[in-house]
Order: C-alpha cells, then structure tokens, then sequence
C-alpha cells in the first residue's frame, strides 16, 4: 500500500445547538483554519447540514486545502450517536430524532463522515492534545449549556455498559426541593451550574427587579446573554452574577469531589465555554469547593486544571474521529 | 507438579471493627464452618490476633480440617492494606497503623497470610459467587457501619489512580449544613444513612425525648443498637426509626442514582448489615428514591439488587484472596 498517495488531511466539525465550529487539520492534527457560524436549527436538517457545509468548504478556502486532499470528516452531535450506523439517535437541542446524518453529509459534502457525541469529543481530545496528554485516569467536565463528562480509566475512553456513561451534569447536588433540569429530574449539577442556568437564574432576577450591569451588556435583550456577557459582568464584580457564579463553582467542586471520591483519578480536567472566559477565576473556587469534599485531601490526591484546549476541543475530537475511521478502514 | 498433593483449603477471616467472622473454605469456595467473635481492639495487637487465631481454630475444629489442609489464610480488614508487604496501613476502627499484620498472623497461626480491604473482599465475593455473577460492570454499595463501595469495570476491580477508588459514601448528599462526617467533612452520605448514622440519629432524638420502641429493644443500654433492633423497630412501624431509616434509603437512591448517571453499570449491588436486617423492605424504597435521579430511568437501564450473599460477602472475599495468593505463588 502506498502511503504517499493517502489524503492526509482531515475536517473536524463541532456541531452544537447555537454554533458550528470547523477546522481543517494536516496529518499530525495540527489546525490550519477555523470558521464559524450561528447553528440555527430551525431552519431544520437540510438548512443546518447546509450550514455545515458552508462552514467547513470556507476553512477549507482560506487554508488552501483543496477538496480532494480531506481523507474524511469527522462531526461531534450534543446527543446520542450510532456511530456504526451513521444516526443520530436523539440530539434535543437540534430537534433530531434518528436522522441519517452521514449519508446526508456525504451527499452534501462528498467526504467519508463519521459522527461522534460531543463531549465524546472533547475527551479524546484532551487526552491527545489538552491536559490529559500523559494521565491514564482522569474525568472531564464541560461546563456549557448542559454540564457534559467524558472518563478515561486505563488509558481508554470509557462508555459504560450501554453507551451512557459521563451523565455528570445528573449527579444529585440539590437533593431537596433543587430546581427542575432539562432531564425532567430535580436538583441535578446541571440545574444550577450549567451556563444554561447560570443565565436562567441570572434572567429570573433581574425580572423580578434585582439590578445587574448584565442589563447594559445585552442591550435589554436577556436571549444574547451567553459566556462572555456573564464573564464581563463577573470581573467587573457585578453582586448578582458574582454571587450565581459562585454558587455554580461551588456545585461544580461537590460534583468534582463526587467524582475523586468515587473514581480516584489522576486529575478533573475542565473545560467548555464558561471556563474559557473565566477559567482563572472559576478554578480556584471550584477547588476550594472540591477539596473541602474530598476525603484525604491533600496536593498530591488529585489535579484540578483546565483544558488547556478552549473551545478546539469538540473540532480537535471530530477530527480524531473522522481519522480513527480512516484508519479502520485501512487495516 | 503434583496437584493431588497440594493443599486445596482455605480459611477466609472477615475482620471488623465489632466482630470478627471466620470460616473454611473447601477447594470449591464452599464454606465448610463459620465461627464469629467480638473483635475488642481494646485488647490491643496481640489480643485481636488471638482472638482471629481462637475464631479460625474453632472454624477449623467444627469442620474437622486439620491445620495441615489449609493452603492460606485470607484476612479483609477494615481500612488500607498494603498487599505486597503485608501491611495493614491505616485501619481506623481497630485503631492500627502501619501493623505488619501478616507477619504477625503467620507467626501465630503458621499459615501463609494474603490482607485484602474489607470493601473489595465483598466486592470480588458479588463477582464470583454473588448477584455480580454474570456482568461485567457493576458497583457495589456495602450499608455498614460506614459505607463502602466497590467498582468492578470490564470485569475487573477498579482500584483508582492511587487504590482509592470507591470512597462512595463520601459522595455529598447534603450539600448545606450536612452532619458532620468520621472523615472530617459534611454532609456525605455515610453521615447520613449509613447504620452508624441511623443509630446515632435514633439515639439523639430519643435522648432529646422522642417515643421509640427501640428503648425497650436495647433495655436502656443505647451502646447495644444495632441492624437487628433496627430492623425489629422498622417492621413494628416505630415511629422515629421509619422515618430515619426512610430518609436513609432515600439518600442511598440518590447516590445509587449518581453511580448509575456517572458510570452506567449494568446493575448496582447493595450488601452490608443492614440490607442483611431488612433487605427486602429497603430495596424498593431505595429503587424508587433512585429511579427519581437517573437520567432516563427505564427497568431495563440498570438492576438494583441484593448481593444475595448477606454476612458471606466479607469472609468470600478473604478466602478469594487467600486462593489468588497461592496460585500465584504456584505459577
């Protein structure tokens, strides 16, 4: 077999419910461009794939890799996925249900597709590229929307019995009368230390009449509120948003602990948007959270640190899943 | 090498804080005999290793084994082991640290000795004789005096980055002002459902005069509160002993639950004294309190049993660890 003819590039898609992220990666998975765009699902499955492909054939034009140099693509979906059969099974914040989403990309794109959840994604990513590099058992947590987790033991990505495992943002943290979650259950991490709810919670006051400069930052409309309005209102020490915030990292380090307790990984490794824009601040307070939890806690037990990949890596995981496939089909 | 010759017996010693269970095992891992013992570590050393060796002879005499027949012995302890060195590192309720414990027991009892903790000596027993029998990812929750809990992923023991692993009833369930818990923090689930929990919530509410049965159960003498009058109080409907032991299965659900959300196991086991006393009565209020926190909660996503091996688990486990010693020690 000859190696030299082999496409070598490959296109990773971070295919959220209120973005798409894509890069383009030369063979050593090293980002040549990145685009972006606003998801906008209600235009449904054709005008979001669409999107997509807009969004993936213009990195594609300003890194100057030609169409016929990407061995495949890879797309992480927020939600269950059939890799084996292509589907995603259920993705709520797309509104998806069983779609057939590598056959419709590869007639849109004309690449090999391979899909991947999304915090899937991330894990991988930040066990090849991010702060996971050299550790062999270790959780991640990303803090976005939802509050995702991804768990390495052994060096290996572990799913679980049936594919669910990582279901972090349920963990219990509110166990009487906790605000009602996404899930239908109450008082789970993501109720009350999700961005989601940290906006929500932020939302609901100021209608009630607390007074936040989040008000000025958004112009009066609450839905542009995302990371970087709280981020901005965090520094400038704004009470409320201070004071959610706080509460959110300190629900994060119970779930932090939780995890240590139960896991004893090498190391908790954060991630998502919130922790992009704020991650200094936030991390302090989420150990001092997690090691007032933490039975025998000391330096040495566990590392709390972020990421170190920001929001590449939901396209950096995409990408090694469209090259694990390659790779597969190879042998 | 001559199997016909080689000793086939072992003898499994489940060493607890209040008592101590020992029993013969046959080549088969059937028991043969079984004697139990108060342990009294306020003996000291040399008082509870004389009280392990009487315990094992009187195993030995009511099976009509001879010393000669025993392979090794095998002793669960309560605490951190040092396998390798034969170490008991920490054992808080027998007040050791840094005891040599296999030497000693050698010395006294001129069988080969293999330590193990007390949580994975149950947790390998539900592996191979118990309800884990036939799956391959589980975790078990043991209700004692505190509460442990053992992690058996792809098969095996998972033990953590550092041996760790399964500290699962420091898991926090009471996030805000929680009772203090043995290990320093608040609000873990051992404060607050394990048997030593319940026991002590009993005894405060009736110290501060509230109604209970359980005065006349223990004639007054509160020190002698265990599963048994516990159970008894919980099936005549007291009061105050429903109502604790109930908010005690609703928070082992909700850690039941973030196992299940967390790793997504094939089934969650529960053992220990308590489930011994009232297993019936307490899984299905647990199974409810649980099926309320998992996310996607459906009878086919996960079992919530019974170890089926009652006060068995421990001393199983011990001999599964003398066995593992000496077919080591073959090869």
């Amino acid at each position: 077999m000859s190696h030299g003819k082999q496409k070598q590039h490959v296109v990773g898609v971070d295919l959220g419910g209120t973005k798409i992220l894509s890069a383009v990666f030369d063979g050593n998975l090293r980002v040549l461009s990145r685009e972006k765009k606003n998801t906008r699902p209600e235009l449904g499955v054709e005008g979001v794939i669409e999107r997509v492909a807009e969004c993936v054939n213009e990195a594609l034009a300003s890194a100057a890799v030609p169409h016929t140099a990407i061995a495949a693509i890879g797309v992480g979906v927020p939600g269950m996925v059939d890799q084996a059969r292509g589907l995603v099974r259920i993705a709520p914040n797309l509104g998806w249900h069983d779609l057939p989403l590598v056959k419709l990309l590869e007639r849109r794109l004309h690449f090999p597709a391979a899909l991947i959840n999304d915090v899937q994604a991330g894990t991988l990513a930040v066990k090849h590229q991010g702060a996971g590099r050299k550790l062999q058992n270790f959780v991640c947590m990303f803090i976005g929307t939802g509050i995702g987790g991804g768990i390495v033991l052994n060096g290996e990505l572990y799913r679980g019995s049936s594919g669910m495992s990582g279901e972090i943002g349920h963990m219990v943290v509110v166990p009487e009368d906790g605000p009602k979650c996404g899930c239908g259950n109450c008082g789970c991490l993501e109720s009350v230390a999700s961005r989601g709810a940290i906006v929500r919670r932020v939302v609901t006051a100021m209608e009630k009449g607390r007074k936040s400069v989040v008000w000025d930052l958004c112009d009066g409309d609450t839905k542009r509120v995302r990371s970087r309005i709280l981020a901005e209102a965090y520094r400038e020490g704004d009470k409320l948003v201070c004071k959610i915030i706080d509460d959110a990292c300190n629900y994060i380090g119970i779930g932090a602990a939780n995890l240590i307790n139960v896991l004893n990984p090498q190391a908790v490794i954060l991630g998502g948007g919130l922790m992009q824009a704020l991650g200094d601040k936030l991390l302090s307070r989420i150990r001092k959270s997690a090691m007032a939890h933490v039975i025998g806690a000391s330096p040495e037990r566990v590392r709390i640190v972020d990421s170190g990949l920001g929001d590449d890596a939901g396209i950096i995981g995409a990408a090694l899943a469209a090259r694990a496939m390659v790779e597969a089909r190879r042998r």
